[in-house]
């Protein structure tokens, strides 16, 4: 029996690698491919890399008619236009899983201040699990809806758990060095995202003001066991795919690396997504594009007393549809990596 | 019953792309990776985006010990290299897949002409069989040495058979011009290849004098039954992977589009890995970059009575390890699309 | 004393290299930046990297005012659009440049059947010089409105001239393969130049239908005194900058590379933008990048009987602004590199 | 009367880019370009966009005849080759610029301990003045050799200097997150610089361990009149120009972000290449790529008590080149821009 997937936002490049993967995935089939600009055009038209594995049309969005035909919907919408969809489909006892900041945050407090628009449902928000693996596997095993997380968090949060809940930094001392390819911001037009503009070029944006930093904060908040703030910066780097940070913490105790890498091994043992790699080696984007793989590295700087954790994901993979289709796979009771389990590409 | 695997070469591009492609094969088990340079390594290490997927180390060359472990050797080395190592593996029996030029010729002299090397063998060259599927299945069946077809070629000749099959081109007029990314000149090192000297660039290279220009030569002239000399001048793409064909060919009868793409549809009928792209879409690197597809699109151009046939592959897959699979799935009995059915990334 | 310019359009990639030419031009004075987008706004914050260079605010068209304070305008306007600016300008005996279409044509049918407008004013058209200094200077002279050549045209035009003048080819057996830098497109969004669908990609565009084909022929055929028609393909490069074209013609009589070399070499004798590289040199855009410059290397290829020249340009500059600045110099009477005699950045 | 210039490391990228920017300098004349590698051969065919614009040979070092042509010489060597160098050209009286990192230091132990070195003439060391030019302007005029300052640690020190002299910042708080394209690594051969293993990739490298390290913290403690020790980290761009770093530090007072640009303002008056960005606008590579700037822009973050800072420069010219003929004039009592004044290329 497969899982019937419907998709919202199917065109978008969060939405069509949800489509490239779960064309694939042995126990899934993609059943509606809902998007608003391109009703009625065949979806390979849009994704021609998918010519010949992706037969079906794009359509509108008809919820009434959804419901019948899926198990599960994913949505990849603009902040704010989930709540009311997921409402609707959840009423007929469909799971959710929302790519998008609507069902991230514990507190509608913090969202509706950073993302400067009232939320529709605190109710329903009470409801959702936050679709980290790593951290909530056994919520997302009853949940029925999820907020995937966003794609910094992703990287910021698996790079720090370990020292986090060992308690061996100084939670007012970190600072997350984030830089991201281009896909993090969608296929929409804008001048920030023209060929000329990011090629030869990088660039910091958002500087101190990034809406992902209340959601890092939460969940680092919640594995320190204290209130957390940090310092966030992004960043815009002339790639396609991939997320890169580099964090920083004071170390509040004399620890080796071997100690700190023995840490990260324990924590992340049986984790197949994510990879402490061998001594001597450190993240890069291109290792983990393609793939839902985190690769994490901690070095320890004894000079300064601080520690500095490198972290790699590909930002539509694990930090998008990838990890979305891992929370889909566990709210139904698949193996994990179902789906999932091939490496990238390289070069 | 799984198909032992040994690679020689296995940690230059297209090696490692052999590597990443039988890692997940479902009918292939990867027995010897065999490199010069590593010998000893971890092979993950060496390629870290297959860290968890593939546990082998590196090890070097030793015949004797290779044929005890294999069923089947794919070869990624310099010209003249394959030649003996082949004769060796073959007398245990053993099936070999060059993905170099020794074995891709009819004529050993047109291959010492352009390689400025003796053949080694010129009855294991006789033996051989151009490994095109789509234009030598059969021979392949039953063959137990290929030669692996030059990625250049690969995107010519699928771009051009249905037209000299059907004698439509005026065999004297054909021009190809071509532009390849990166990977096709290989993980060496060469100032040609430094990222500041490719980067923001594009150049042309061995104008009127590249290698794959006999190679190409040698099909069309089958296809069209003459003798068939062509213009034929590669360029560097400032891409990590694909190749772009631009062929033109004068049309000897007046013939409009839809009659050519009748033709293209019909002779590529069944071939799963060759698309023509339906009408309005044309070729592009990154909508086969990480598949098996060859992409194809015949432009009719009325106002100068020439056809331009654009085509496009990735040259690390259907320009070499993908196809070598392919190769060895006919030549194992197997399904001819095993391992290789997934499309590519995109963007 | 300084000449006086206003630049309409000054806001778009090439109006801004115009701005960044002549703020530094030891004989020009900028007097009026027009746009459309950005009246109002420091130019410097459209364009940071002149902070400091350029002090001047965008404004927006008002052609009686702008009269008073310029001697030359050009505009670098969508096609159709510099028609009815160019007679007012004009009436008030101003001189003018366009770097659009708009006055490239002898023939307003051939301008009209290609851009699908109507010429709104033929005989001011009739007035227009083509504005490629190496074939026109004498005639720039004494124009008082240049239609600035295409970037495609250029490169394609000044690689062939001096085969078409002493009729050593075939004038039916022409193919340009033209490679462009998306800069060439413009800044103004379109999914064509987002940069996730450039980067790490690579297509042909137009095929048998780009409108610089006419512009091409039309002036090919005044070299060789008979029509000519030609194929012409575009292709977009992932980078910024640069025009390559790799041209092909079949040979008329037996000639080796040292004739056809002498053939170029005095040709362009005297000529300091046009650049016949050294032997064993071939062009590359990163070389000619930033430069006024054109770089031509003819190949003689004896096996085919064809010539295959490869010609590099800077498409914002000897393609667009560089080359307008150069015709400002011969229309004012300064040195013709006045302002443009620098080389480019490498890498 | 011309400064004759000789360059030992020509045709490294920064030699090439001393020679680009001295061949345009109105007050210099190239008199030798030596090089270990090219020898004899015309420099223009080692960078070929210079064909036309340099006509000079490359040659080996020859030192007694080298002095005897040249008023300076600027050296771009591996560390320690250029020691015994400039001791010879001192000793005819001839002035030096090392672009190395041979006389940067104060301290000779600090040299030897992270270059693994020996410093082969600690006096000389001693005589040497630290070029940058906005620090130390007074001690460059009179000085006879100077050290020019590293890539990243121009921007990294550049961006901090207005906050550390007025001492508003915590000492022992500060990281500095830095970011370079791949010039800075030279055009040497390595994997690490192979176009396809950068391109589309983005990594850290010598995390915990760069060697410009110790350079910045003893530029930072001079600036702030005690010791400092930072964490800094160096990451690999896809791209071929450009040092972006953000820099993080606690904040030891309230103060906003308008009192804070006062004082940068204050601090680069009448520094033309130092360029404060207006606000709302962000420092990025491609605006100082091909110029001498060095743009900065600090932001002050409330919630976390921190101040970032933001500044990038071409690694190549403000990083290197650039400030090397920047120093020269200094020494020679030219105005401190010329040849220096003309803004970059965009896109």
């Amino acid at each position: 029996m497969k899982i019937k997937v419907g998709i919202i936002g199917a065109t978008g490049y969060a939405g069509a690698e949800l489509v490239r993967i779960l064309a694939a995935h042995p126990n899934a089939e993609l059943a509606a491919l809902i998007t608003q600009s391109y009703g009625g055009k065949a979806f390979c038209e849009v994704y021609p890399h998918l010519y010949k594995h992706v037969l079906m049309d794009c359509r509108e969005l008809d919820i009434p008619s959804l419901v019948q035909e899926v198990d599960v919907v994913f949505a990849a919408l603009p902040h704010g236009h989930a709540v009311p969809v997921a409402r609707e489909i959840m009423k007929y006892g469909k799971k959710f899983i929302d790519l998008g900041a609507d069902f991230r945050f514990n507190s509608k407090d913090t969202y509706e201040q950073w993302y400067k628009v009232e939320h529709a449902d605190p109710d329903l928000l009470a409801q959702s699990v936050y679709g980290l693996p790593e951290l909530y596997r056994e919520k997302i095993k009853q949940a029925s809806l999820v907020g995937n997380p966003g794609c910094y968090p992703t990287s910021v949060i698996l790079g720090l758990a370990p020292l986090l809940v060992h308690g061996l930094i100084d939670t007012k001392s970190v600072i997350a060095d984030s830089k991201s390819g281009v896909s993090g911001a969608g296929r929409g037009l804008s001048l920030g995202s023209h060929f000329c503009e990011v090629n030869e070029n990088f660039r910091a944006y958002n500087v101190a003001a990034h809406r992902h930093t209340p959601e890092i904060e939460q969940e680092l908040s919640k594995l320190a066991g204290e209130e957390m703030i940090i310092s966030f910066t992004t960043h815009l780097l002339p790639i396609n795919r991939g997320i890169l940070s580099t964090v920083y913490a004071g170390l509040k105790q004399d620890i080796n690396l071997d100690q700190v890498r023995s840490i990260y091994e324990e924590f992340y043992r049986g984790e197949f997504f994510v990879r402490l790699l061998p001594p001597g080696l450190l993240p890069q984007t291109k290792a983990v594009a393609g793939s839902n793989h985190c690769d994490v590295v901690p070095v320890v700087d004894r000079r300064t007393g601080r520690v500095v954790v490198i972290s790699a994901i590909d930002n539509l993979i694990k930090g998008a549809a990838g990890q979305a289709v891992q929370n889909m796979n566990i709210m139904f009771g698949l193996p994990e990596t179902t789906g999932l389990d091939k490496p990238g590409l390289y070069p």
